[in-house]
C-alpha cells in the first residue's frame, strides 16, 4: 500500500544523472527490489506484469508464425556445453557451475544455461531422422544465468528472462528467411506494441554470437543517447548440426545436415521502455504492455454518489480496458503524482461537479494534456485515446531518434558532432575491414552497432575511417 | 511429423508392467524426451502445450483470488538458507550448489532454489514497515532443482516446473484461511479441470513441509492403487517472520509479526492426468486442458469436396474448441491409433458419403463411443461432448477410487484387503501417535497419507494400531 514520503520530487531529474534518474524509476514506480545475491533481483508485481503482457503479445506472435513452446532442462553437462568450439569461448567465461548435488560432488560439472544451443542440438539429434520431421520451430519461456561484472536493474543482470526461440530447417534459404522473419517479428513487437522505433541490421563479424553465420539485431536509442540492443535473430547454417551429429534423410534418401536459427528477447525489453519514454516524472507506458491502461481517481470521494458513479463507470470500460479505481484514503493529488510515476497512460477524473455535467477529466500521461469527456462516449473515447498514446509516444521517440542521428564522413566529423550535439546514432559508411570498426571505436568511442539492412553505400561514399570505398551503411554508438 | 513405425500395439500394457505402461506413454505420446543430464528431461510440445493449458486455468485463478506474480532470483545464498533450521535440515540434503561463477571461485556457495520461502521472507523484510503493506499475496512460475536419487517423468524429476505462492498476513486467522482456500482452489481446479477427484486432508507432523506449522495437501489415487500427492499448501504462522526480522506496525502502532503461508502444484499433475485416465491404447485427456480437443480426420481426402468440406466444418468450430484438422498423407487408421495415442478427447471422422448425408462421426476417446451428428449442430454438439468426456472421466476415477478405498479396523485387516483387493487408499482410525503411523507403516506397507478434512473419528472408533480412542480419520496408502 501507499507509502506517504513517496513523492514524485524525489526522482533524480534525468539531465542531472541519467544513471541515477533510471534506478530512481526502477525501485520507486516498484518495478523491482535487490537481493542479498549480487546481480539478481526481484521482478516486483508491477514490473513483472509488463512482463506478462510483453510474453502474451509476443507468445502470440509466435504462434502465428509456427512455433511451439518446449521447455529445456536449466542445466548444460560441460562436455556438452564444449562441443562447439566457438560457443563454448564465447559463453564459458560467463557461466555459472554447479559442482555439487545435495552434499556429493558430481562427476562432471554442470552449467546453468547461459543459452541453450547445445541442448536443442542434443535433442534435435535424438528426434529427426526424416524430412517429414523438419522443420522444428521451437521456443521457449525461461530464465538464463551469465555471470556478468556490473549489473543494472533489466539492462545487465546475472540472472534475467528471456524467451530463446530455436528452428532447424531443411534447407539453408529457409533457415535464413526464419532468422529474417522473427527479427521482422521482434521490430513489429517494439514499433507497434512498445512504441519504440528500431534500426533493423546485421551485427559485424566480431560481433556475432558465438557460433553463429550471421547474427541480425533490432538496436534502438535511449533518451541519453545510448543504444541498446533490443532483440537478436541468428542464422546458424548446418555448423552446429555437423559438430552435433544431426542429419536427416531427405526425400531422395540422401542424409543432409540441417540449418539452424535462434532468436530472443529479454527483460532487458522493459529497460528500453523506461529509457525510451520515460520522463522526469517517472515511468510513462506504452498502452500495449501497460499493466494499468487507465486509472479513475474519484475527487472528494466522500461525497455522496461519488464513488457509486465511479464503480459505474468503471464496470461500463471493463470489456474497454484494463482500467483501476483507486479509492484509498489518500489525496488526490497523490494518487496524480503516484500514477504518474507509475506511467499509466491515461488518468481519469471524476468529481461531484463532473458528474452533474455528466463528464470526466481525461488527462493523457506523455503529454498532460487534459481534455473533458462526456462518460457516455468514454467507452468509444478511451480506446481511441490510448491509440493516441501509443502514437504520441512513437512520434515522439522517433523524433529524438532522428535529432541524435548523425551522418558522419569521417573521424573528426563524428568527434565533432557528438561533441556539440551530444552521443547519438552515427550513421557512416564502412568498407568493410575490423581493423577499420576497431579504429573507430578507439578513436571516437563509438563502436559498430549494425550494418543497416535498408541502406546501401552510394558509390561515391567512402570508409569513415580509411577513405575506401564504402560496402556498407553502419550505425555506430556507445551501447549499453 | 509422423513416424509410420509409432503403432499402438507398441505400448505395454498396463496390467502387465504399470510403470513401463506409463513412460510408454510418456515417451510415445511425445510428452517428454530424455537428455544427458540425469533426472531431467525435454518437456516436448505436446507435453507443454498440457502443461500451458494448466498454468493458463490456475494463473485465473491465482489472480481471482487477488494473488499478483512476481519473480525471485534462482540462487540462495547459502547463510540465507541457513537462516531456518527446520527448513534447512529439510532442504540442504537435496540442493545443487553452485560454487563458481566463470573461472572465479565464489566466496559464498549458491543454491538453486528448491523452494523460495527464505528468499521472499528477506523481500517481505525489505518490503512490509505497516500494517498498510499487508496482505502480499505473491505467486510465481520458476522451475525449481531437487536433487532426487530416482527420477521419473513429471512424477520426480531434478528439475520440475512448478507455482509456488506465497502469502503474509497481519494476522494467524487470515494467513489460515488462506491456506485453506488455495487447498480449495487446487482441488476445485484437479476435480473441475482435471477431472479428477482428490481428497483433502492435512499432513501428519512427521510429513510436513520443512518449516510448516501445518501442511494440508491433496491427494489422488492412481489406476494402479498408488497415492499421488497432486498439491500442498502450508501454514508457516509466524515462525519465519521472526528468524527473518518481518515486522510491521499495526493501527495502534504496536510492532506485530506476521503470518505467512505457501502453495504449490507441479508438472506432476501431467503425470497424474496420465496415470488416473489413462489406457492401454495410451493417453486420455480431460478437455479442459487438452492441446487439441477435437481432431477432424478426413476419410477418402482425394475424393473431391472432401478436404473443402472438413476445413468449413473446422473453420465452423473455431471459436468453439481446439481443433484440428489432419489432413496428411498417412491412413485415416493411422491417425485413429495417433490421436487415441495422444488422448485427443473427440474425433471426428468425416467422408464422402458423410458429406452426403450432411453428417459426421464422432468418437469419444474415453469410451469409444460412437455417434452420428449432423454437421449443422456439430459447434452445439462438440461444447456438450467435451463436457461429456470430463463427466464420464470424473465418474470413472471417482469409481475405480471408491472400489479402491478399504476401511479397515486393524493392521491384519489392512494386510488382509489389500491382499485380496490390491493397492488402494486405506481408510482407518488413528490415535494421533507417532509411534503408531510407523508401525502402520512398517507392518502393513502404507504410509499416513494425510487426515482427512471432511470426517471424524465416531465415538467407538479406535486406533487402527494401538486400539486406543481415535482422534483422526486417516487416507493410508503406497505413494509415489
Amino acid at each position: 500500500m501507499a507509502d506517504m514520503n513517496k513523492m514524485v520530487s524525489e526522482i533524480t531529474s534525468m539531465d542531472e544523472d541519467f544513471a541515477k534518474w533510471y534506478t530512481d524509476i526502477c525501485r520507486k514506480a516498484e518495478l523491482v527490489e535487490y537481493t542479498s545475491v549480487k546481480g539478481c533481483m526481484v521482478i516486483r508485481p508491477y514490473g513483472y506484469a509488463i512482463w506478462e503482457h510483453m510474453q502474451r503479445i509476443l507468445d502470440g506472435m509466435f504462434k502465428a508464425t509456427g512455433h511451439e513452446n518446449v521447455c529445456m532442462p536449466m542445466f548444460i553437462p560441460e562436455s556438452l556445453l564444449n562441443k562447439e568450439k566457438d560457443h563454448v569461448e564465447g559463453f564459458a567465461p560467463e557461466v555459472a557451475w554447479v559442482t555439487h548435488g545435495g552434499s556429493e560432488k558430481l562427476e562432471e560439472r554442470l552449467c546453468v544455461r547461459p543459452t541453450s544451443e547445445t541442448l536443442f542440438c542434443e535433442h534435435y539429434a535424438n528426434i529427426i531422422q526424416s524430412w517429414r520431421d523438419l522443420p522444428k520451430k521451437y521456443n521457449q519461456w525461461v530464465s538464463v544465468v551469465r555471470w556478468e561484472k556490473t549489473t543494472r536493474p533489466f539492462l545487465r543482470s546475472r540472472e534475467f528472462l528471456w524467451q530463446e526461440g530455436h528452428t532447424i530447417h531443411a534447407t539453408a534459404a529457409e533457415a535464413i528467411e526464419e532468422t529474417e522473419r522473427m527479427l521482422d517479428v521482434y521490430a513489429d513487437f517494439c514499433e507497434n506494441d512498445l512504441a519504440m522505433p528500431v534500426v533493423k541490421g546485421r551485427k559485424t563479424e566480431s560481433d556475432k554470437f558465438a557460433g553463429a553465420v550471421a547474427t541480425y539485431a533490432i538496436e534502438a536509442l535511449m533518451h541519453d543517447g545510448k543504444a541498446l540492443q533490443a532483440g537478436t535473430s541468428h542464422y546458424f547454417g548446418d555448423g552446429f548440426a555437423k559438430t552435433f551429429g544431426i542429419q536427416f534423410s531427405d526425400k531422395d534418401n540422401k542424409r543432409s545436415f540441417p540449418h539452424q536459427t535462434s532468436w530472443g528477447v529479454t527483460t532487458r525489453l522493459i529497460g528500453a521502455v523506461i529509457m525510451t519514454h520515460g520522463d522526469d516524472n517517472g515511468l510513462v507506458l506504452p498502452p500495449a504492455v501497460a499493466p494499468i491502461q487507465a486509472v479513475i481517481i474519484p475527487v472528494a470521494q466522500h461525497k455522496p454518489g461519488v464513488l457509486e458513479k465511479v464503480n459505474e463507470v468503471a464496470a461500463a470500460l471493463s470489456g474497454v480496458a484494463r482500467v483501476k479505481v483507486d479509492d484509498s484514503d489518500n489525496s488526490p493529488g497523490w494518487k496524480y503524482s503516484e500514477y504518474e510515476m507509475k506511467g499509466v497512460p491515461v488518468r481519469i477524473e471524476i468529481g461531484p461537479r463532473d458528474i452533474e455535467k455528466g463528464q470526466c477529466v481525461l488527462v493523457t500521461r506523455h503529454n498532460r494534456e487534459k481534455v473533458f469527456v462526456s462518460l457516455d462516449d468514454l467507452p468509444t473515447v478511451l480506446p481511441e485515446k490510448l491509440k493516441e498514446v501509443r502514437d504520441g509516444l512513437y512520434a515522439k521517440a522517433l523524433a529524438n531518434r532522428e535529432k541524435h542521428t548523425y551522418c558522419c564522413i569521417d573521424k573528426a566529423d563524428i568527434i565533432a558532432k557528438l561533441e556539440e550535439l551530444g552521443d547519438g546514432f552515427v550513421k557512416a559508411p564502412w568498407c568493410g575491414e575490423e581493423a577499420c570498426e576497431d579504429d573507430v571505436k578507439e578513436t571516437t568511442g563509438v563502436g559498430s552497432r549494425c550494418i543497416s539492412l535498408t541502406e546501401e553505400p552510394s558509390d561515391s561514399d567512402v570508409c569513415v575511417c580509411c577513405g575506401k570505398k564504402a560496402k556498407h551503411i553502419v550505425y555506430w554508438g556507445k551501447a549499453y
